[in-house]
C-alpha cells in the first residue's frame, strides 16, 4: 500500500504488451516508424485536430524541450512559483532555453490568478533592454497542489500570454487525470483555451517511460527535431516509444486508468498538498499535519479501503 | 534483410524478460531501486572494479553527459574529427558541455595516432588565456569506422591526457563488439589503461534504450546525479534502465550479441566505412562504391549467407 | 539639473587625465600592464587584504562574471527580488553561469531578512537531486531601493551561507556611497563580514566604464581569467581600465565623489525607491507619488537647492 | 620599436580629444545619446547604405554577438580552422550562439576556398538531424596570416552559404587594413558581396576600445539589443563608444591610420604569419624562422626603418 508517488508502480499490462508486441519487428529508427506515426495520428483524435508530435522519455524533458521552442534565452518564462518546471526539474528548463528566467509567481493552491500573471507581466515590458523579454507561460495541470484550472481560466490567462505575444505551454505531466476531473474534453483544456505546446504525461498514468510534446500548431515546431536530438532525447529505437502511447491511447485505457486512481473525487477529504501557500480555511492547525497521498492507476480499491479504516481508528 | 543500420533491432528475448519481470513490483523511483542497484554490481563485476554508474536511454546522453563531467565550459574536448560525439549529435556535447568546443583531429579510418593528439595538445596550451583549454580526451571503441584501438593505443593516448591533466572519456556505443574482437578484457580496455569515464552502450547490442556512465573513479561523479537530473535523463520508473542492464549482462547475453554481430571476422571483406580519410590502400577505384554494411545481435546466418550470395553474382 | 540616473553623468575630471596620460605608453595587452597591477595594490590596501583582481567595463559583466565564477549550472542564486542582477540583467547572470537559477527572495525595501534567507535555502536541500542545489548567495551593498546591510546583517547572511557551503557575492555597484553613509571600512563591509566575491564598482560614481571584480580569497578566482576572455569583457588595450581604477582610487577621489552625491543623508526625506514593497509607513498614500531621485558625483549644490525649492512651492 | 601586437598601442589623439569632448555633456545612458547616433549615421555613409550598428568594446565580443544573431544553438558556425574566432577567443562565440558548433575549414595561408566550404557545407546537410544544422559562415578579412579576400572571393563563398540559407559574418578588427590594401570600396567588400553582418573594429586601429557589429539588413538586428545587454556589453555610458567611433571616422582618421600600418606594402617581404597551413612556396626553410611583425598606426617611420636595417645586416 504505498500513497507516497505514482512513481512507484509498474507498466499496465496493455502497455507492457505492446512494447513486447512491437520488438518482433524490425522498424526504421528515430521515430520513423509505423508505431510513432499511429501514436500521432491517436493523439490528433483525442485533440479533435491535426497535432505534431514528438515522443520522449521523461517529463522533464518534455517540458524543458517544449519551453525552448517558445522562449528564447534572454526571454522570461512565467510559472507558478511552486511548479514541477520551477522547482523539481533541476533546471533543466534552464539548461534547454539557454538560460532563459524562470519567473514564478505565487498563488493559493498551486495556480496563478489572471491579476497575478497580468501584474508580473507588467514588470517585463517587452522592448525595455535591460529586462528579460516576455518568453512563454507555463500552466501546469494539474498543479503540484492537485488542483486544476478551468478552461475559462486556462482561456482567461492564455489570452493575457497572447496579448503579450508570448506562447503558451501546458505541463500536462497528469493530464489524463485532469481531463477526468474536470469533464472537460482534451480539446477545450488546451488549444480552444489557446495552449500552444501540451506536455501530455504517459508514465504517471501507467507507461514506462513515455510523454509527448504536442505542439498544436505545426509551425511552432519548426526546429524541435534538433532540439530534441541535441538533447539526447532522440531514441534510436524509438518505435518503443510510439508503441507505449499506441499502447496508453487505445480503448480508453489512458481514461480509465486516470479514473482508478481519482478514486480521491469519491469522499476522501485528506488528500491536498502541503503548500506554502495554502489558503488559510485550508491551512493545517497546530495539532495538525498534512499529508499528500497520491494514488496511481495500479491502486486497488482494497488498499483504499485499508487506508480509510486506518484513518477513522485514527 | 537489413545491413543499413544496428537501431532497426527489437529487443533481446531476455532483456524484454527482464522488463516484462520487474514491472511486477512496486520499486523505488528515480534508480533507488535493487535492478540499478544490482546493474551496477554487475557492472563492478564486469569491470573488476567498483565502477561507480549511471543508467540513461540514449547513448548521445551518455556522451554528452559524461563530457559534461569532464570537461568546463571555456575547455576543449579532443576527439577524431569523424566521431559520434562530432559528427552526428546535433551538438548534444557542446549544450550539456555548456559551450566546450569539439576539436576535430584527423587520422586513417577514424583513429587518431598519439602524433596527432600530442600536436593538437600542443595548440592548447594551459594557461594560455586566448585559447580554449584543454578539458577530455574522448576516444570511440569501436570507431564510426569500425575500426579499434588496442590497449596499447589506448595507453599511450590516455597517458599524454593526462599529463596534460585532462580526463579521458570512451565512447564504448559498440563496447562489447570491440570487446569480443580484440580478446582483451574490459578492464585492460578501460581503466587499466586510463580511462576516466566510459559510455558503456547496450541499445545498440539488445536492448530497449539503455546506456551506463560508467565512472571508474567515483570522485569524479560527484555532480552527476545533478547533470543526469537537469537533462532529463534521470527515468522516474528508473527500475526499467535496470532490469534491461542486469538482462543484458547475465550469462554472457552481451557477448554472445556481440559475437553473433561480428561475423565479418569470419572472411567478408567489404564492409568498411566510407570515411573522408581512408587509408589510399582500402580508397575505392573510380568504378568503386563503399558501402557500410551493419549486422546486429538479430542478424541471421541465413541473411549473411544471402548477402554474400548476392555479391557473389554481382 | 537630471536626478533620473546617474549613467548620464560624464567622466571625473581626474580619470579622464588617468586615461589620457595612459595613452601615451606602449603597454602590454591583456591586462598585463603596470597600471593593472597598480589598481590591484591600490585595491588590496583600500582592502586591507591582498585581493586578487580583475577589471571589465560594465557592471553587469562584473555580477554576471562574479557569479559564474561560485555558482555551477545546476545550482542556485539566491539574491533580493528586485536585484539589478534579477530584474535588470536581462539574464546575464543565467547566461555566464550557465543557466543557473535565480531565486528571488522578498523582503522590505530591497533587502533580505536572514530568516527569508533561511527559509528560502531550506527549500534547496543539499543531495535532493530534483532541486537546483544551493550555488552562492548574491547582497547588494546599496540595495535598489536605496538602503543598506549593517557589516552585522552581512556577518549573518553571509555565515547562513557558508553554513550550506555556498560563496557570498556583493553587487557593490554603488559600494563607495555605502562606505560613505555607512561609515563602515571596506574590510568590514565585505570579507571581514564574510563575503568572497565583491563587483566593485566605479562607473556610476565617477569612471567611463569601469568595475572591479575582487576576489577575497585567490583560490576562488582560478579559472576566471578564462571566464572573463571567454564573455569577450577581456581588454586588449586593459590599461585603460587599470588607469581608470587607479585614478579613482588616488588620493580619494572614490570617497569624496560618493560624499558628493550622497548630499541626501544632509535632510532630504523624499527620494525612496518604489518598490514593489515598501514598508506600510513609507507607502505613499492615494494622493501621493514616489520619486526616485539619483545624484551623481557631479551633481551640483546648485540643482539640489533648486530641486528642494520646486518641491517647497508644490 | 615593438612589432610584436598591435595591442600595446595606445589610443589616437584624435579619438582621445572626442571622449574628452563627450565628457562635458550630460548624455542619455545606454547608447541613446547623440554621439552614438551620429557614429551609426557616419557607418551608414562609409558602406553607402543604412546599416544598423550597435558599439561594444572588443573585438571578441563583437565576433561572438554577431555570430549569436545569425546561428541558432543546434547549428553549425564555417570559419577557417586558424580564424581568431575558432583559435583565439576562448570559446566566446559558444558561449553567446549557446553551443553551436564552430567548424574549422582548412586552407592555405587563412584563407578557405569554395570549394573547401562547399565540400564543408556537403556534410552539414540541412534537415538531417544527427548533424548540427548550417547556421553561419564567418570570414576574417584580414586573415590571422595576413591575406585578403578579394570581393570577388568573397562574394562567391557569400553567394554559396546564401544558397545553404544561412547568412555571412565578416570579422574585420582589422577592416580598415583590409580597405587600404585591397582598394575596394567598403560596400564593395562587404554588403555588395554578401556580407550579412560585420564586426568593424576601431580599436587595433587607434581607438581605446571600439568595436561596431553592423548590420546591413535591419531585420537580422531584431534581438541584438537583447543579447549585447545580457552579454553585459552595454555600456552605461555609452556616449564613449559613439564618441570614439565618430572621432575614428571623421576626417579619413581610419584610413590614415591604417595606411600607416600597412607600410609593408612599401616593399617588406618578411612578415607573413607562421600559419600551419602555409603554401609551400612561402613555408620556411631549414634554417628560417618565420617571423610575425605587426605595425599598428602608431608605427613611425623611423622604427621600420631600424627594423629593415636590422634586418639587413643579420
Amino acid at each position: 500500500m504505498n500513497f507516497a508517488s505514482d512513481n512507484g508502480a509498474g507498466v499496465a499490462p496493455a502497455i507492457l504488451e505492446a512494447i513486447v508486441a512491437s520488438s518482433r519487428v524490425n522498424a526504421p529508427a528515430y521515430g520513423a516508424d509505423a508505431y510513432t506515426a499511429r501514436a500521432e495520428t491517436l493523439l490528433s483524435e483525442v485533440f479533435e485536430k491535426q497535432v505534431t508530435t514528438f515522443l520522449v522519455s521523461t517529463g522533464t524533458a518534455a517540458n524543458a524541450l517544449a519551453l525552448s521552442a517558445l522562449a528564447r534565452p534572454w526571454e522570461a518564462i512565467f510559472c507558478h512559483e511552486e511548479s514541477h518546471i520551477n522547482d523539481d526539474e533541476c533546471g533543466a528548463p534552464e539548461l534547454f532555453a539557454a538560460g532563459a528566467k524562470l519567473v514564478g509567481i505565487s498563488g493559493l493552491a498551486g495556480k496563478m490568478t489572471a491579476e497575478a500573471f497580468a501584474e508580473t507581466l507588467a514588470r517585463y515590458p517587452r522592448g525595455l533592454v535591460k529586462a528579460s523579454q516576455p518568453g512563454a507561460l507555463s500552466l501546469s495541470q494539474g498543479t503540484e497542489a492537485g488542483t486544476l484550472y478551468t478552461p475559462e481560466e486556462i482561456a482567461t490567462l492564455a489570452s493575457l500570454a497572447h496579448e503579450a505575444a508570448i506562447g503558451v505551454h501546458m505541463d500536462g505531466a497528469r493530464f489524463a487525470n485532469a481531463i477526468v476531473r474536470l469533464k472537460a474534453t482534451p480539446a477545450d483544456m488546451t488549444w480552444r483555451a489557446g495552449v500552444d505546446v501540451l506536455s501530455f504525461g504517459a508514465t504517471k498514468n501507467g507507461a514506462l517511460a513515455c510523454e509527448a510534446v504536442v505542439f498544436f500548431d505545426a509551425d511552432k515546431a519548426g526546429q524541435f527535431a534538433f532540439q530534441r536530438k541535441r538533447g539526447g532525447h532522440t531514441l534510436s529505437k524509438g518505435r518503443f516509444l510510439g508503441a507505449q502511447m499506441v499502447g496508453y491511447l487505445t480503448d480508453g485505457l489512458w481514461l480509465d486508468n486516470a479514473r482508478r486512481a481519482n478514486w480521491r473525487e469519491a469522499g476522501a477529504k485528506f488528500h491536498d498538498w502541503p503548500t506554502r501557500a495554502l489558503a488559510s480555511e485550508l491551512a493545517p492547525g497546530p495539532e495538525e499535519t498534512v499529508l499528500r497521498l497520491v494514488t496511481s492507476f495500479e491502486t486497488s480499491q482494497d488498499e483504499i479501503d485499508a487506508l480509510i479504516a486506518i484513518a477513522q481508528r485514527a
